[in-house]
């Protein structure tokens, strides 16, 4: 019986796990490249009452699609001249160097390359979106749904095919390195992923507001024509924005999730596993990516269920969705986990045995947790609660109340979410150890593929919306592409929510690797003495910091814009008659100067706080300063994302008539809230994901070089 | 020369070092009753117009009297049923519960008794101040700052002298007794004053902003009459707030700081010295309530130098006082702990050697940063620097934009309060272990006679407007009393930097203490670890759902004052023609109620949590909880401050003329900053200092029941 079983599980032999992950992740290739054969099969015009509408919403989707590849095309020539500075630095200063380097670049470069897919589907399907919205809203949703899900499951696959490669890769350059040293050297692979992102959520952040916000207060306020109006020099720029900040920013923020705590877990497993049997070593070992991989599988099964039976039934099925996912990937992971992994095993540095049941409900708590942040945080932004209504009922007493209610609202809200990330990390390290918040970060990210389906489908509908507006296609057609918006606003803000609680289980697994590597046992990283304390209170004290960064630099980069749309209205003869065209590529060209330039300062932070620190006070300096970070970051940035979607939904319940509806004080009132929201929600709040988890990687990665030169100021 | 030396130090024995302590605590008390004598010696019409204004004067002085008293009368029988029920508590669950008892019973009724001379010297001092405000500038600058010497050192004098009379009758109750036991017990009287400062400064904060939320909303927006008109029914209710938050709260708090602060050192000290030469025990042992001993001497010092040239210099003579008063101290503390302390000594629980040189640097690096702290905040907060003026520059572009950029200032200025802080600790701890921190919070504390003095100095000048402005004395009498009132508020924004400076450093000298008592050497508190990771995040999340509380306080109890304003414009005739008296003792009777109702709740958070965490997961999580409430909470409750106090200046500078002066678009903007701050910098952010030193001094006092009962859920 024993050896029957023993061979049952040697089935799951090495070669076996690299040929499931990459079956599974070439499948999600192929199902982004089905649905984006089936997008673009769809005549542009589809749908239009006339040929002048088609022409119309080619001209007005050709003009986003420009923009969108302008931005692309300046923000990568940026990137790369950034990846070869950093790339070199690398080399330089990490045993290894030169393999750590092309992991990385690698590593961006798939990540550059999922967000272009996710951008180029996006600006087609959204012209197509608001095309189909004049035949039926189920055809506009499926075309929206689709867009989403090329952006899902190819970012997914990409992913999970470049990790595996890259490891393949190393595996044969180099056959006799030990494979904890593999690992680390893997992990270049998730810091360049995670470096794109720095310039996907901060750039692309700062861009989408700038825009947004110089559209608004030239448009809106000072020339008085109605949001989304051509006339706006400006409101290219600000459809291109949904797309650079919403579609290419969260893209590759989640790209940086999910292969960082892959490398996190990957790094704490090899030198966990070390104990294990041969034949099971080199399975248990790239477990971490089959859970990823496995993910694809039930993000799929999950997408049948995406069948809105009414209008007002597209929220609930978009919530089906997510939630069919997490159950089948808790039914299918516990076998797997069981089989996979050995019955015992010890990790470094302790004498404790951890079991692989403790590992399977590792991932169960942060799979179910990472649903619950996203009921909780609907919770607190849907208007179907008193949660907002409370926001918009104080919005009668004026701004400053909105404001004050809102604030607390998100406070309130992060309470919650930071619970259920302590639950977690409780129940993986009792359970699993350091290796138990690695896996519980897997688990949350298991259900990627569909999450980020439904999340990249809210801004293809936002910009049908805007198509339809500009292409003039009538009100009856903006309603259908509005309530596909609407319920894209409540999945925007879960997608948020599930973003920043990943991101902290991530920073927390790659900070566990960190200390995994640099030979820091828990036990001994003293709270309370001075380096971990003092971490700890600079630590706390960045994601503040960085924030009213991040802040300014979106007024400053809307100043840039409003001037310019000023510009225009005044040297453009007869624009805002509608006679003349305006300079749209100008705008967009502003708004992509002004966001990359205002993105370096902030960067830099990031980028230097852990290396100067690390240099100079050494590791368990550099420790506090990334838990410091961490527990600030989450609380400011779930707050900060709840406020400006509540803000936004307040706006929006008074103007569907409550409290004086449209125009009245309190829709005033309400309007500042949402625009105090906007760099909340889309470019302060997301930006501090980037914070707590680039810093946590670039410690992981330069770990060997930090534990023989750095503490300068403290040997 | 050995012997000379040890003979030059027995003089400092344990009888001599009592009787100094008590010298210069009874000297301060008789320096506020000298300053209290003079102030009550001036009539109080004097400097009137006329027998009719002195009349008017006497009138309003007298109902703000009249209302301060009744709020402090309703808040103590409060208080004396809450001391009631938590005193049983402590008896039954601590080790020498009736002594600690007795203790924490007597530190209340002290805390109570300070509060109370404060509030009740501000109610003698504002009317005079006003009066004279006819006569000179200078006048009245006289008498609003002898008001507030009343405060800073009768408060400081009633706090040491309670604290060495406590110890002394322990002493003798208890004679066979282990020092750090009587440490221990001490404390109660710690957390008596804590407990105080709770009602003080949580119900305080939520009765100020409640009344003037109230008074402003119906009064100058719905009526349209001027601020502080007598017409308005809760004019008398706002001018009462000022007192019971801004002398009575602060008071409490800053009395909680330096009980709290000094017991901390106590009780490691006791720990400390149990290896140091019997004749040298007890003086050693007494040092942290000599350095308060002492402040109150270099305190009286830099009184001298309060002597303003003109109007605009009164800021400039109220900072050179604290600027004196830190030299001083950092001059007097050498000799003293030099001689005082011995060469070396150990802490329990460490082998290392620290010497009393260590000591001093701790305690100067305390004062120092103390100074720092106050004068970044300035930096921050004062219009004649650009951070406040790019928020009133940003409200050019409306309410949106000033609410960001105010926002963004927060955050902002508290970074370098937080680095200080962490200098300030790395220094303690390195130089002298846990001791380290506690006379470094000490050290910041040292000057708090002056600093009281300078910040109770601005609500009574405030008041002074007030009065002034009801008693219908004119406008260039309102524009003196401006000038005192302007230099106010830089100074209170100051003040309230120091104290969340200071509230933290005690947090953290309590939190060693606690550590101290559980003997839980501070090596063994891994970072990383189950328990005190999740204590961590579950303490971060506090100060958010604390702040979400506060805030939505304040408006429940504003929407009690409304409603009440409402009805008397509604039901008595005449009253808005100015025909009527309003009834102001109605409404000071509705900010008293609403704001002992609304405290409840974040009350119950504050003494709930420690108690609760202790008992079911045990001393390592409550550990966990009390830093990462203390990282979160210091750099919110700093960067609210800041911003409440930055959008009120820069609302002050857009009334005096720039963009646009009073009544423009841009100062409509401001207005709406201002009101956010309101509950901002008087309210949420004060408060989070009590949630922070509260738990602490819970903790502490209740560490012998933890280690017994405590972490039922974790064994």
């Amino acid at each position: 019986m024993r050896i029957h079983i023993a061979s049952c599980r040697t089935i799951f032999c090495h070669r076996m796990v690299v040929a499931a992950i990459i079956v599974c992740g070439v499948f999600g290739l192929l199902v982004a490249l089905f649905f984006a054969r089936s997008v673009r099969a769809i005549p542009l015009g589809e749908g239009a009452a006339s040929p002048d509408e088609a022409k119309r919403i080619e001209e007005v989707t050709g003009a986003i699609a420009e923009g969108a590849m302008a931005f692309i095309a300046r923000e990568y020539r940026t990137l790369a001249l950034f990846m070869l500075i950093f790339g070199f630095l690398i080399w330089m200063a990490v045993d290894n160097g030169l393999y750590t380097m092309l992991s990385f670049i690698t590593g961006a470069a798939c990540s550059m390359l999922a967000g272009f897919i996710g951008m180029r589907i996006a600006t087609i399907g959204n012209g197509r979106t608001a095309a189909a919205a004049r035949v039926s809203l189920d055809r506009a949703f499926s075309i929206a749904f689709r867009s989403g899900a090329v952006m899902g499951f190819g970012l997914t696959g990409i992913a999970i095919v470049g990790l595996v490669l890259v490891y393949l890769g190393l595996d044969a350059l180099l056959p006799n390195i030990e494979r904890h040293l593999l690992m680390e050297i893997l992990s270049g692979f998730a810091l360049g992923g995670s470096s794109v992102a720095l310039f996907g959520r901060v750039g692309g952040g700062i861009y989408t507001k700038a825009a947004d916000v110089g559209a608004d207060l030239v448009g809106k306020v000072e020339a008085g024509i109605p949001e989304d109006d051509p006339r706006n020099p400006a409101v290219i720029a600000d459809n291109v924005g949904d797309n650079v900040g919403d579609i290419a920013g969260m893209g590759a923020d989640l790209f940086g999730s999910v292969t960082e705590s892959t490398c996190a877990a990957l790094v704490i497993g090899a030198s966990a596993f070390h104990m294990v049997p041969e034949h099971m070593k080199d399975g248990a070992l790239l477990y971490p990516i089959l859970i990823n991989a496995l993910g694809i599988l039930g993000s799929f099964v999950a997408l049948f269920f995406a069948r809105p039976k009414s209008e007002d039934k597209i929220e609930g099925a978009l919530k089906t969705v997510l939630i069919v996912a997490t159950i089948v990937m808790a039914i299918v992971l516990y076998p797997v986990t069981m089989s996979l992994l050995p019955t015992t095993f010890t990790l470094e540095g302790s004498t404790r045995l951890y079991t692989n049941a403790g590992v399977y409900w590792s991932v169960f708590v942060g799979l179910v947790s990472g649903m619950l942040v996203g009921i909780v945080t609907e919770y607190y932004t849907a208007h179907r609660y008193r949660t907002v209504r409370s926001v918009a009922e104080a919005s009668q007493t004026g701004a400053a109340t909105n404001i004050i209610y809102g604030l607390a609202l998100g406070y309130n809200s992060a309470v919650v979410p930071m619970l259920l990330l302590a639950l977690t990390v409780v129940v993986g390290i009792s359970l699993a150890g350091m290796y138990g918040i690695a896996v519980g970060a897997l688990g949350m990210l298991s259900t990627i593929a569909v999450g980020l389906t439904i999340d990249a489908y809210g801004p293809v509908s936002d910009n049908a919306g805007g198509i339809a507006e500009m292409s003039h296609m009538g009100s009856d057609i903006r309603a259908r592409t509005d309530a596909l918006d609407a319920a894209g606003n409540t999945t925007a803000a879960i997608g948020k929510g599930f973003a920043i609680g990943s991101a902290a289980l991530t920073s927390l697994a790659l900070t566990s690797a960190f200390l995994t590597r640099a030979k820091i046992s828990p036990e001994t990283l003293g709270l309370t003495t001075p380096p971990v304390l003092a971490g700890l209170l600079i630590g706390a004290a960045l994601p503040f910091a960085f924030s009213a960064m991040t802040m300014r630099a979106v007024g400053k980069a809307a100043f840039d814009m409003i001037a310019e749309v000023r510009r225009q209205f005044r040297e453009i003869p007869g624009l805002l008659e509608g006679k003349a065209r305006a300079d749209y590529r100008r705008c967009v060209d502003i708004s992509t100067q002004a966001s990359l330039r205002q993105m370096i300062a902030p960067g830099l932070l990031v980028i230097l706080t852990p290396l100067v620190v690390g240099y100079l006070f050494g590791v368990h300096t550099l420790a506090g300063v990334l838990i410091g970070a961490l527990v600030c970051g989450v609380m400011m940035a779930t707050s900060m994302a709840n406020s400006g979607a509540a803000w936004d939904n307040a706006k929006k319940y008074i103007e569907k008539g409550n409290y004086g509806g449209k125009g009245s004080d309190a829709h005033k009132a309400a309007v500042v809230g949402d625009t105090v929201g906007d760099p909340f929600k889309d470019t302060s709040g997301p930006s501090l994901n980037i914070l707590i988890k680039l810093m946590a990687i670039i410690s992981l990665v330069f770990v060997p070089f930090f534990v023989k030169y750095g503490g300068v100021l403290v040997k």
